[in-house]
């Protein structure tokens, strides 16, 4: 029998591309689901975040992911959205569409399917500190 | 008891990355599904579409998303698809590989878990007005 | 009666952005599960990998994509993960992060809802030739 398990996780960020591992989160979640065999769906809640995975170094995390997006959409141009609404976080929202905000991951023998230096995580896009909200939802057989 | 209810949207579209908020017309086929708790799987037909999520204002949807696509994949260049076909759409091509042409979003209270500035759009990046197809697919408790 | 079976297809690539039109075999997997409506999830193992769609012609697979991806994050620039682990492969994970490992296809009528010319494909943008997996999950029902 297929069971739902829906849950959320909560945290704080710096913004600025701040990228987080949420990798150990899920894996909670999806123990005290019990569910072995399914997937799990992540979906960022706001317009300024992104979820991938990276294998978690510091070099990449810390230095080439926030070079690569501001080749991309740099936090500093005038975009018509900063124009609009007197905001500064233009760059915050293409990088977000670009990215994706939804995730799915496989669950097998209840572990997520996940290689050894792949880590799942949450991109916090946006120009300022923010307290963030995933959803976390197993669906899968006990 | 897990149900699955497979839908099927269409509309029409500008081309040239006309993005086009889709939703409510999601929400309503969840409505229509009476699924409560689960999810919603949601696939372009075609290969040069994306879906993604976004604030969607004029700004963003207007200017800033059609110039940061036109720096990563510019419509004008002569790429070897547009060479080898005749065609003039290797940008929406590559727009679309780059985008993704799948998202999946949680449902909980029947209701979609987007943040409140956060839309489900559908991007049509080819170089000529187009009718286009999503597979909308709710699956979950009711 | 919801069903969930879980498969995986593993193949070699070259490497530096190799294409590989992996659609006949996520057909076969949903062809063997008995699944006729429903959604297959794919996961790629590995830090340098991606998942996405493209019209799978040579113009595209052999020359286009891999020109957008190296204007991107460029193989050759000396990134903060180079020199930290002595590797050379900064770029595959970058680019990795910004495509994404995951994908979600509806299965309708036992078949994949793919357009005529929209193929799933795997990336390989490491630096080396690799053996790799892709977890292929088909959810539904018979």
């Amino acid at each position: 029998m297929t069971n739902i398990s829906s849950h959320s996780i909560e945290f704080s960020t710096n913004g600025n591309t701040h990228i987080i591992d949420i990798t150990h989160k899920i894996q909670k979640a999806i123990k005290d689901s019990g569910i072995k065999e399914g997937n799990v769906t992540l979906f960022a809640i706001g317009s300024t975040t992104g979820l991938s995975t990276i294998e978690y170094e510091p070099g990449l995390v810390g230095t080439d992911v926030a070079e690569m997006y501001q080749k991309i959409a740099p936090y500093s141009v005038p975009y018509e959205h900063n124009k609009t609404w007197g905001d500064d976080n233009g760059a915050a929202h293409l990088r977000s569409t670009l990215t994706g905000s939804s995730l799915v991951v496989p669950v097998l023998d209840g572990e997520l399917t996940l290689g050894t230096w792949q880590q799942i995580i949450f991109i916090d896009f946006d120009t300022r500190p923010r307290s963030r909200k995933v959803i976390v939802q197993v669906l899968g057989e006990k």
